[in-house]
């Protein structure tokens, strides 16, 4: 025995004694459900696993490895898609997993607020607004298991964006564990609070690189009573941002989404999902699957019929179908969940989360899909997203028979000519995902120097000692 | 002439060659409307004032002064009501003022956004959105002559908070000069953007502590083609709480604005304009004014009318007023104009801007209203607010005859009690004001440890010379 191994002996006997029984993982096979992702990303064996039961408790183990020097990653739910939450292999790290921390405090249906623990799972959330006859809007794939503390930290976005924002406009207040273990806590259920420097807005999105979230005050909305959805077929994607414009309009504040589907991802769900039929006779090169919702009294068939009719007139749709039935709504938005099946089944390909002006998407499709095909005339473009916030999974699936490694470099340089080609239309290399791990190199590459210099002072203000998630965002102070 | 009128001589005629002509103001007489602001208050005669016309001459005369250890305010509109961008009398301060930055920069309907100069006018912003078919919402009393810049800097709330957010939320792009003049270019105008730290937020809200915005890209909705006004009577405040949760639902998020108005105010309102009249036969303790606003079709008297009949049957109003015409829906909103005219009337008075959870708003009324009479029996409180944000401005008018000094001490010791009331009920001692110079006592009394730290933190890594609106929101390092 070393004495490095005796001294780590020492760290983690501590640390078990500050969390109390199950409250350490040591064992390897223990912790091996710490080291992988939803997208099947293995980080390394950690140090262990803390599992803290209360925010005090979080406190101690921050605490505790801020005095000895212990760098540490805080966990949600895994489903994270830049690789931020895993374990780092060069340096191993303390995993700091919220799950325990998962009682909602409070519900309150006439200030439309909820206060909650990080580790709370985003549909308990969702389940418990819905008892107080309200809504918490946050919608994802995967919100049976993510859970808000990770919400919070990466800004989650999803399907509802285009009417209720992303996280960040969800949060009224937060709890957070500094990296030198003192507590924050801006727990007000306040929906307005103008008294200095809005201190809340550092932790969100920051990927749990400056301080651990443990609890936050969210804010609801009234209670969907009814919903409609519907498919509408449009000649191009100029059509789709005419129709954006009109529907945004002509639906009042009650859109909550409005997604592009070309005709390549409507065949990609019919392939993996057989029981899905194709909902209109005649193929169109792309789609609209909308949905509005009111929590009130309102008629929306007519709102929705109203919509169609003057599309049709001005040319900016061919065809549709309004979902008459919620049986009918599910089967159109099984098209979604079974189109990014049907991508998963092709095997690897390239998964991007680009922004870009709205007004720009028209222009952006064609030229990207123009360049990508020249780059590799056999790739497959599958472009779909969220028009109404102007976030295009422009995603690219390789040409077929290619050998893992000639794969992965096209895929790595066609990634590298679509980002350009963001660039110069002024978007976003990361919409919603964040940067975490894999983004890292290009999102370095575009950040201007007083931006560098404002978010490094802002890590070193809060975490001098880059324990807290190194080397996710920004690099490691030396690197 | 001593050596440091000299030095003063050289640094004027430096900026002025910065500036070029009519852009740095030095006559007593031409600096007089920059110490000046709405609510009457006089700051001291600044060094001089500058006018830059661009981002990139306020970026040279930042630079300058930080170069040369001059401490500089920059100025909006001059509507502020916490004296933030008043002149210093401890140290002349160089007076920043933006309004020759002026230009829209561009407007963009169907990616429902604005790109704009901070020193724009926000009335100009709302008409040029109107223009385009769109809304900009922030909606405030001042809004003939407040700039942009200044309602980003104070994260500017109003009238519309409830269903569009502050001004936080309205914000998606940031041009601002750093303190050390390196401009911080975030002038994206993209919906959703996850790449690093959001730099942005800092500066929203930091009432010019921390930089100088110059510039912003807007976040623009459908423009209303349809808007319905309503008055109605309630019997008490906790009756106001239960409407407004079944007017959030029944007008799902159409609700633009729900105001409530003590019988108190509709009197101060009829006796300072007397060609008003009281809209309802029999008088009631409190009203509601409410607005709905819809940008597509849909029929908002029935959704108000069925609203009306709910709260009848629950008890939760008496009588009401649904405002036929635009003309009567005009008459109902002179009132709440007419309510701050007849405050105004009534000579020095405490002007509040609390914030509480909605549902604890009935209870602290009550409790609120009970302690500060109890304290001066003749006292009349005058508690009106924006009750789907929990924002009370509970204001008291001093008893009549008292002298100046009596007066002020009285008021002051009512304003100790009325905020402690508000921190055991878990509120904001602003809402929305902000803390400029006015609010820095109580503030700095109701901070933790931890707050203060991080906030002197990002003072210090901004501004570590603190030149930049020096002693507001923070005091200055040596105090």
């Amino acid at each position: 025995m070393t004495s490095n191994d005796a001294l780590l002996d020492t760290r983690l006997e501590d640390l078990a004694g500050l969390l109390g029984k199950g409250g350490l993982l040591t064992a390897a096979e223990d912790m091996e459900r710490y080291r992988v992702d939803w997208p099947g990303y293995r980080g390394a064996l950690p140090l262990a696993v803390a599992r803290p039961a209360t925010t005090q408790q979080v406190a101690d183990v921050v605490g505790y490895c801020h005095r000895h020097d212990i760098p540490l990653v805080p966990q949600g739910g895994h489903s994270g898609l830049v690789g931020g939450a895993l374990p780092d292999a060069e340096t191993p790290e303390l995993v700091l997993s919220l799950e325990r921390l998962a009682t909602i405090r409070d519900v309150d249906p006439i200030n439309f607020t909820m206060s909650v623990d990080a580790g709370c799972v985003l549909q308990s959330i969702k389940d418990a607004a819905a008892e107080a006859d309200c809504d918490f809007p946050l919608s994802l794939g995967a919100q049976g298991s993510c859970q808000i503390g990770g919400n919070i930290s990466t800004n989650a976005g999803g399907l509802n964006v285009l009417r209720y924002g992303m996280m960040r406009q969800l949060v009224l207040g937060l709890e957070v564990v500094l990296p030198d273990g003192r507590i924050y806590n801006g727990m007000k259920a306040l929906h307005k609070n103008n008294t200095g420097y809005d201190l809340k807005q550092l932790f969100i999105g920051a990927e749990g690189t400056l301080g651990v979230v443990t609890g936050a005050v969210l804010k609801l909305s009234p209670r969907a009573q009814t919903t409609r959805s519907a498919l509408l077929a449009c000649p191009d994607v100029d059509a789709v941002l005419g129709l954006y414009a009109l529907a945004r309009r002509r639906c009042c504040d009650l859109l909550t989404a409005f997604e592009l589907v070309p005709r390549t991802c409507l065949e990609l769900a019919l392939e993996a999902a057989p029981d899905l039929r194709d909902p209109l006779e005649t193929p169109s090169p792309v789609y609209v699957l909308m949905e509005v919702a009111a929590s009130g009294p309102i008629d929306l068939d007519t709102m929705i019929e109203g919509l169609f009719e003057q599309g049709l007139e001005a040319g900016l749709l061919s065809d549709g179908v309004l979902a008459g039935s919620d049986a009918q709504a599910e089967s159109l938005w099984r098209i979604r969940e079974a189109m990014l099946e049907g991508q998963r089944n092709r095997g690897e390909h390239l998964r991007t989360d680009v922004a870009l002006p709205i007004s720009s998407l028209g222009e952006f499709h064609a030229r990207a899909s123009q360049e990508i095909l020249a780059l590799s005339p056999e790739a497959t473009i599958i472009a779909y997203g969220h028009i109404g916030d102007g976030n295009l999974h422009f995603n690219i699936l390789p040409p077929p028979g290619l050998e893992t490694e000639a794969r992965t470099t096209l895929l790595h340089e066609l990634e590298e000519r679509l980002f350009e080609i963001v660039t110069e239309f002024d978007g976003s290399i990361s919409a919603e995902h964040g940067i975490g791990r894999f983004k890292q190199a290009a999102f370095l590459e575009r950040l201007s120097e007083p931006e560098f210099d404002l978010m490094r002072g802002l890590k070193y203000l809060l975490d001098p000692r880059s324990l807290l998630s190194p080397g996710r965002i920004l690099p490691r102070p030396g690197d």
